[in-house]
């Protein structure tokens, strides 16, 4: 066991996802933003968490259609998430910029992103007001994949695709790595052998 | 543009952290489980969600004690990490098969894994009923880092122990793979040319 230093209460926590949160304004225009905050939360309904600061446009935007997607970027959009990250939809057009395309969701009124692979479409159950940011959790009512990324027998491949990580300590994005290891199967070995 | 297949509504969302919430039941013995619904929810105060079952054993110690710990494996805890996954602290002693040790947190009164390289002790502020899970709120009042993931200037270096993820759609942990850009940094270059 190794000697441990304190660095006092602040938010570190690794792998975050890089999630791009859709919305639209007021006047429909679609907008998106990276947020890392967040995650899934309940599995019944199937549910994620995503936090945004009250100044920001798609806080606004969430609140007044009860919507949002979360486009997750392959590591080939590392530069578009992150410029979603950095600059207001007020100000820009994001989606021009960036040479993405805005689709409309099937099932909730909110824009994705068409080139990233995998997206959430949400339909906002609750608003929790946590101090510099609201969380707002959103039922998945719909999960759409690229066919490159699925399998023939319909499961994630995301070999083709890759998937991004954000390290907050480290100001970094991250490729995934190799496989470790089988979930639900490796701790087994731990097990008293009487089980 | 690619094709999409719609999945209907689930938890899929990539990557997630691994987190071994610790805390201590009605008679102070400590219990650690692994969670991979949650992540950080506000920046003031520095908050995490972690999302638990009714019925787990970590449930009702986090209720009674209102406090909890987030302690994060490094590559070699990949076996541990699953195990407190997938058995219940009710039936054994987990740190004792695990081979780990329960350390006391400083500042808040729960158990956190001696050996991993990263420690967040945090203060519940919330417990909010998500359906099948309880999203738990805890206020981050220290995080603790073994000095060996620690640059010299005690930056965040994760080289030495590594990072796990969990890959829903794939039941795998993953390691972290190589970095693909600076964060806040990369996407300047699609602001317009006047900014």
């Amino acid at each position: 066991m190794q000697a441990k230093r304190s660095l006092g209460g602040h938010t570190l926590l690794y792998p975050t996802p890089v999630l791009v949160v859709g919305s639209y304004d007021e006047s429909d225009k679609p907008d998106v933003m990276t947020v890392a905050w967040g995650g899934l939360c309940s599995s019944k309904p199937p549910s994620i968490a995503v936090s945004v600061r009250p100044s920001r446009l798609t806080h606004a935007n969430i609140l007044h259609h009860r919507a949002f997607t979360v486009s997750i970027p392959g590591e080939e959009h590392v530069q578009a998430a992150d410029f979603f990250g950095i600059t207001s939809g007020r100000d820009l057009d994001k989606f021009e910029l960036a040479g993405l395309t805005a689709v409309a969701a099937e099932h909730v009124h909110a824009p994705y992103v068409g080139e990233f692979p995998v997206v959430l479409e949400c339909r906002l159950l609750h608003a929790f007001d946590l101090g510099a940011h609201t969380q707002f959790v959103g039922e998945i009512v719909d999960v759409k994949v690229d066919e490159r990324a699925l399998t023939s027998q319909g499961r994630l491949d995301l070999s083709a695709v890759g998937a991004i990580s954000f390290m907050p300590g480290l100001e970094a994005y991250h490729a995934l790595g190799a496989k470790l290891a089988d979930a639900f199967a490796v701790g087994r070995a731990l097990r008293p052998s009487h089980e």
